[in-house]
């Protein structure tokens, strides 16, 4: 499969089929982030898979908004992973501070990217949620108080076989050529 | 081609073959980037793309530390793309400040690994650069000066047909399975 047609087919997916995830395929996405670029090489992250059924139940909840509704998808979802800022090496860490630059937080983009596409390709839905009760999820799952969860990313069998078409800025809007 | 194989032949390239690269193969990156996912659907990213042989020799300049000799590599790139953060959408912004995390910078992480692998699927090299000059990077290319250029990715033909290992810590120190 061309890349286009995975990254065509990976969509934030919302509706999945309530059952477990081959631990095996989880592992495939985890490994695909794992070997993710990131500044200066630091990796600054760490993974935490939820895949125990009574516990992605009790995970789901910390990701919701029982008012709005937020979220609340995330009950049929076969596990989650929780991706959690690490300390950045020294050189990555300076550089930021002196350019301004948040490179842990680009670095867990990339790695987050890199998750829903190797979910994608696995056959499961994935969605990026940056919504969620972080210290409800922390102490749900012994994670350090000082540190900062920054993604969750839901995973399952998606509930659909079409995925739906993008709905993105056009091109001319976001492209410059040579100049802005 | 499965995901992991084309991941495993990703990498942060530093040996180009000083030739241009087919504005088609660039656009594509640029596709890849722009399909990519955000924070509330916000696509808080333009891109400008630089491909004219005089312009890219100026914008590898905007690139290098000439004393340590970093980024010397980029003399040889046939383009590079800039990554500009937008404003992102209010329900992005507000919650990214509620909840303490840069989601557009995430955002920009993200669309940056799918340009990357859209890169590999290409046969072309990538490089993500995140130290660079800004200021003369924005005179250079017309950004208006209040905007942000969180990333530089530089684009060419590699000069290796082989991927090397990639250092990563190991799994057993960055994954928790079910609790920390």
């Amino acid at each position: 499969m061309r890349f286009v047609e995975l990254a065509a087919k990976r969509e934030s997916c919302r509706k999945y089929k309530k059952m477990p995830v081959e631990r095996e395929k989880l592992l495939a996405c985890v490994e695909a982030a794992r070997m993710s670029p990131s500044a200066c090489n630091s990796q600054p992250w760490s993974f935490v898979l939820a895949d125990d059924a009574d516990l992605t139940s009790k995970v789901a909840e910390t990701l919701q908004e029982k008012i709005t509704g937020l979220n609340s998808f995330t009950d049929d979802c076969g596990a989650f992973v929780i991706l959690v800022e690490e300390n950045a090496n020294l050189s990555s860490k300076l550089g930021g501070r002196f350019k301004d630059q948040e490179f842990a937080q680009m670095d867990i983009g990339i790695a987050a990217q890199s998750m829903c596409l190797a979910a994608t390709d696995e056959g499961l839905g994935s969605c990026i949620i940056g919504w969620f009760h972080e210290k409800a999820l922390k102490a749900l799952l012994d994670i350090p108080i000082k540190k900062r969860i920054r993604l969750v990313i839901a995973l399952g069998y998606p509930d659909s076989d079409h995925p739906r078409a993008k709905s993105r800025k056009p091109l001319e809007t976001v492209l410059h050529i040579n100049r802005w």
